[in-house]
């Protein structure tokens, strides 16, 4: 009896010709049976956004597989509920997202397109993986680290992920023999620190580009930043409750019912 | 001796001429010193989107207030860091985001322009809140719950909020005296059951315009969309920490690492 191949779709956010997600569906061929939706163009830095006020389209995109794949004039979110409401037309039994070209470690989960994307599969109850290089340029290698990609899907395709959870993945940008093993931490803690660099256009107006570079203020060794700082593949399983159930218990003493 | 009155920082993401952010205006002025920084244009629905590719432009903004606005050509987020790093050019005590037109209950929040600002702020640790009303309508009625807004942030100027930490508070759509109080829950579980709305242009193209409603797969009396539906204002403290820990012991068990 021959077992039925996984149903897998595939998106990102860099936009379908990237050479991320071309990594990422030649990896993903050897698993199953794949469809590819995503973005006619770069959708970075998106986060969750998801398009309401102006409809979508689909168009057919040529390439060399075999495979169907579809560009989408949306967000990395429109990609999967097209992907599974239209052009699936059922649930998968995996999405995965990326590679993306640039890490989505501690709290760049919050501004990624990529992880919006796994983000949207657990809303919906789909087992998903976001896979990010850390390294943002457009010629980085994504050679070397296929492996791990695969051990790690072929895991959730076996155990499955528990409900509202996805896996957020970050990969050290090194050649294969260089990187370490798999860690699986949780979200450190960090932020931008942000400069605005301030010009003045040719009709006398200022604007402003922003630049910044990323504050790591967790040194610890169970976090994803140390994991990546260390040439390990960080693993960060994910949830879309955002509650804080310690602040709960903390402001349910405020009395902020009392009007008296 | 008088205490400094203090400084807040107002944005939303329906827009700077929305009713629900002139309304807030109203209620933040009898608090404190007030800045506005809000969307030019509607940016509803954009998550937790930044401007990255592109450059920003703020504007005067002409209002009969005596206290400056400006416009800004991003995105809520965009508006939460142009505020403090440039017109500000310090934190401020509290940054206040909304009021949304349109519940960001359950899962809402993670589409949220309104919540990714107040989430920015937790990230940079300043305290924040999101406030939104039940009712997406540009014609709801924002009067009669104003006391309630007041006293959330006189609460949490004195009080605090724990690191990485906002609020997302829900106001039902109700005249003030049909609404019972305030409650302290957590994010309740829902989806949106989507259906997208196929159509054919003049050139025979197809194209969809995303529609469906929220289904709560949740009904314990501990969320929000429980207080929202038995006509209390819900209080969710959220934080930007989305590791789901019971799933990283869990994925720990699995060996992801042997390769054996």
């Amino acid at each position: 009896m021959t077992k039925k191949k996984p149903l897998i779709l595939i998106t990102n956010d860099d936009g379908i010709t990237a050479p991320g997600i071309r990594k990422l569906i030649s990896v993903m061929q050897k698993i199953g049976d794949i469809v590819v939706v995503a973005p006619d163009k770069p959708q970075s830095g998106m986060g969750h956004a998801v398009t309401v006020t102006s409809p979508l389209m689909l168009h057919p995109f040529s390439s060399e597989n075999r495979h169907p794949e579809y560009s989408c004039t949306g967000t990395s979110v429109d990609c999967v509920k097209m992907g599974v409401k239209i052009v699936l037309g059922r649930k998968p039994d995996l999405i995965v997202s990326g590679i993306n070209h640039g890490s989505n470690a501690s709290v760049n989960i919050l501004y990624s397109g990529t992880m919006a994307a796994a983000l949207e599969a657990a809303i919906e109850d789909i087992p998903a993986i976001g896979f990010s290089l850390n390294n943002y340029s457009i010629g980085a290698s994504f050679d070397g680290f296929e492996k791990y990609i695969e051990k790690i899907c072929l895991m959730v395709l076996e155990k499955g992920l528990p409900p509202a959870t996805c896996l957020n993945v970050n990969i050290p940008d090194l050649n294969g023999s260089e990187i370490r093993g798999i860690r699986i931490v949780r979200q450190g803690r960090g932020f931008w620190n942000e400069k605005y660099d301030a010009r003045t256009d040719p009709f006398k107006r200022n604007y402003y580009w922003l630049t910044g570079f990323f504050e790591n203020v967790d040194t610890d060794e169970d976090t994803d930043i140390w994991a990546l700082n260390n040439n390990y593949i960080a693993v960060v399983p994910v949830h879309i409750d955002m509650t804080s159930y310690p602040a709960l218990r903390q402001i349910e003493q405020w009395g902020l019912d009392n009007f008296n």
